[in-house]
């Protein structure tokens, strides 16, 4: 919240042109916080405060700032002062950058680069968005397992202001291939004249090019690794990933999840202030559209009844009711399922296993509200009508919660992603299966009970 | 996958007394993944295993192990076994465990511990669950800004086997006060003789003991920090949460609030596999039942519009289609804006902002799923019904929209997790609504029509 208050502060002082109140004001913040306000400034402004920093420290705030904003400053910034930033921003950021810039300004900066940056950028920004090579970075340090720990150190204080992180050290041979770690911690206490080939660990969790950066984030959690090392398809070292990274990584698939699960298709960065109307209408429309084709089964279904309906019209009061609560309890086991194959707590062969304690605790479910809408039943209809409401909601809860648990897997099993079973969807499918019942167990009782 | 072939053997060969196989199919294993070996097994076997390794590494294996088998293996364990486990293991995991033992385990192991380690685990283990405090160790490194960047270093080496991490070193005064911190690269690129008050960060991310745990996780993300100091109401440093509790935490919140949509209660870390009928039973009901009587006021409208709907049962058709595409639309809203609320890239006061924005998109989507739907209704019911059909379907959409962006900023108003505005609950709101605006519309236009 302070920080919403420094920048109305900054941007009055920017306002009255008085650019010294507003950098005293920005001085004191951390860069990540900085950065934020840099973001939420005009282009102009924003280029115009940036400017007033040392260039290491320019390139390191610029690489916080959001990335639509960096589109706009690169735009205004001279191509000596993109060049510059080119030169000093982390490995990865600039590749991301590199992809956001238009073919021009490409070629307006990379003349002015050294050639072993422009073969890093290129290198870097050539894999495919969402694989672990476009979040990994090129500034690790990699030594030879010849050296001594001291000699490591020794190079390790050479490269640091360069590396991502320093605290964990990659081996590699001749031809790049990774064939040990060891961290600083462990270098720090080992004899001064032992070789890290003595040392190193051998085995090296670590992940390709073109996994997918879940995983990649997956294996920093699971192994609790500062940084996890990415190899080409000949085991070549080619990059690392950072744990800050993972946890970047782990909030996207978060929000990536939470959209899937409520019908929103889109990337997950996407910022919805700043959104515009189409693109927030394309996230919603498919969705919706395929919805109402499943809630027509229903409308089918009610048709088809149209004649018990007409000679008792107080069945459709519990309509919404009872249809309503399959579709419930369904995202419920739905969410509780996508999760527990998402963590990997449950598998595929775990299905009848699952199906077995659902059938239990949907019954158990089913009976608890059926209790609670018989009476309403029994005030609005009499016996008759109670007893098709209670039996009828026994049957949809079951079949609702089987339907919801049991989607997650079949998608699974068609290598789909399990969060596709979104509420709305399950709802469609269970609305339509509550219609059917319904009036089916309707039909029967009343039948009986004429 | 692969696991799951090597827990197999494993199985076969504790079932078989043959410990050696098993150790052999074990050893290669880095620890996180023969923790989750050992926690599939039965208690039993899972310490005739863990025996077999030396206690050092028992204790850091043990770390890995799930809470309930942790539990179990305790149970098993005779007292100098249980002593030396506490001796070793990590200080935030063995608060956890001594949290979960029971009184007489208690008892039987504090006379064993050193003076010094009692009370940090009984200082650890008295912070209340969800706060920095009970995630946080007390193994880090702090020094006084006295000494040099070489005797600093020293130190560093010396306490590096028990610290659980030294690569961010914590600056404090004779009373404990956190006064810098500086990281273990800054100080190995310092000249050797430069004192660490001269040369450390002084304003120092840090949070407090009751802090809540997401707001820890969402410092170390925020500011990609290797760990962050935890002080007490006196400033004093008492423990530091590491980047790798982060990331756990981040997963914990993300399916938390992927529960709170589903609209399931409950701790996020339950196993769904291991949680019995009765914890999935009280996961469920209370918020099935709520929505029960949000549904009970969908019925009441229904039964006040039963002479329209006698007079034209084909309306009944087109119920569930219209009032789920309202509770569709307004999930979709809802989960986009609990997402931006819950990352802070929306705030209170964009409410109004985000609202014209929601019109206009809402306004579109229901207009294009009016077309849809409105020759669906000529055929069904002539144009009369089609221009209902058509008018309620913009409405409801527009509607449900609303109703789904605006119920978390409400949510959040009241101090309430917006998450809360579960799919569920948005589509019983969203029906009671699309049902009395299916049928006014109805009431007006076919009056007009006659």
């Amino acid at each position: 919240m302070e920080l919403d208050l420094i920048l109305q502060e900054v941007q009055t002082a920017a306002a009255n042109n008085d650019w010294q109140s507003g950098m005293e004001l920005l001085r004191p913040l951390p860069v990540p916080d900085l950065a934020s306000i840099l973001s939420e400034l005009d282009a102009d402004t924003a280029l115009n405060f940036l400017r007033r920093y040392p260039a290491k420290e320019q390139s390191s705030i610029f690489g916080y700032i959001n990335p639509a904003k960096q589109s706009a400053l690169a735009e205004l910034m001279s191509r000596s002062e993109l060049t510059q930033l080119f030169t000093l921003m982390d490995h990865d950021e600039r590749a991301d950058l590199y992809n956001r810039l238009s073919e021009e300004e490409r070629l307006s900066i990379l003349p002015g680069l050294a050639h072993a940056e422009r073969e890093d950028i290129r290198q870097l920004a050539s894999y495919e968005e969402g694989t672990a090579g476009a979040i990994m970075t090129s500034a690790y340090i990699s030594l030879s397992g010849q050296l001594t720990a001291t000699e490591a150190l020794q190079r390790i204080r050479q490269e640091a202001p360069d590396a991502e992180t320093i605290y964990q050290i990659y081996i590699i041979d001749e031809q790049r291939h990774l064939i040990g770690t060891i961290s600083l911690r462990d270098l720090l206490l080992a004899p001064p004249h032992q070789r890290l080939s003595q040392m190193m660990v051998t085995d090296v969790i670590h992940c390709r090019v073109n996994d997918p950066q879940s995983e990649a984030a997956h294996f920093i959690a699971h192994y609790d690794l500062i940084s996890l090392p990415v190899v080409d398809e000949d085991n070549k070292l080619v990059g690392i990933i950072t744990h800050d990274d993972a946890l970047d990584v782990t909030q996207e698939e978060s929000t990536d999840d939470q959209m899937r699960l409520g019908a929103v298709d889109g990337d997950p960065t996407v910022s919805l202030k700043e959104a515009t109307i189409g693109t927030l209408y394309r996230m919603r429309v498919f969705w919706l559209v395929i919805l109402v084709f499943g809630n027509i089964f229903s409308g089918a279904g009610i048709a088809y009844f149209e004649g018990l309906i007409e000679s008792m019209v107080a069945l459709v009061f519990f309509l919404p009711l009872l249809v309503d609560s399959g579709g419930n309890a369904g995202s419920q086991s739905a969410t509780l399922m996508v999760r527990a194959l998402a963590t990997g707590e449950v598998r595929m062969r775990d299905w009848f296993l699952m199906l077995s304690k659902e059938v239990t605790v949907a019954f158990l479910l089913g009976i608890s509200m059926a209790a609670a809408v018989s009476l309403l039943g029994l005030v609005r209809g009499g016996p008759e009508l109670a007893l098709v409401v209670a039996i009828t909601m026994v049957l949809i809860v079951l079949v609702g919660s089987l339907i919801g648990m049991s989607l997650p897997f079949v998608l699974t099993r068609f290598k789909l992603d399990p969060a596709s079973a979104s509420a709305p969807l399950i709802t469609s499918i269970c609305d339509a299966a509550g219609v059917l019942i319904y009036f089916n167990v309707a039909n029967i009782i009343l039948d009986l009970a004429v």
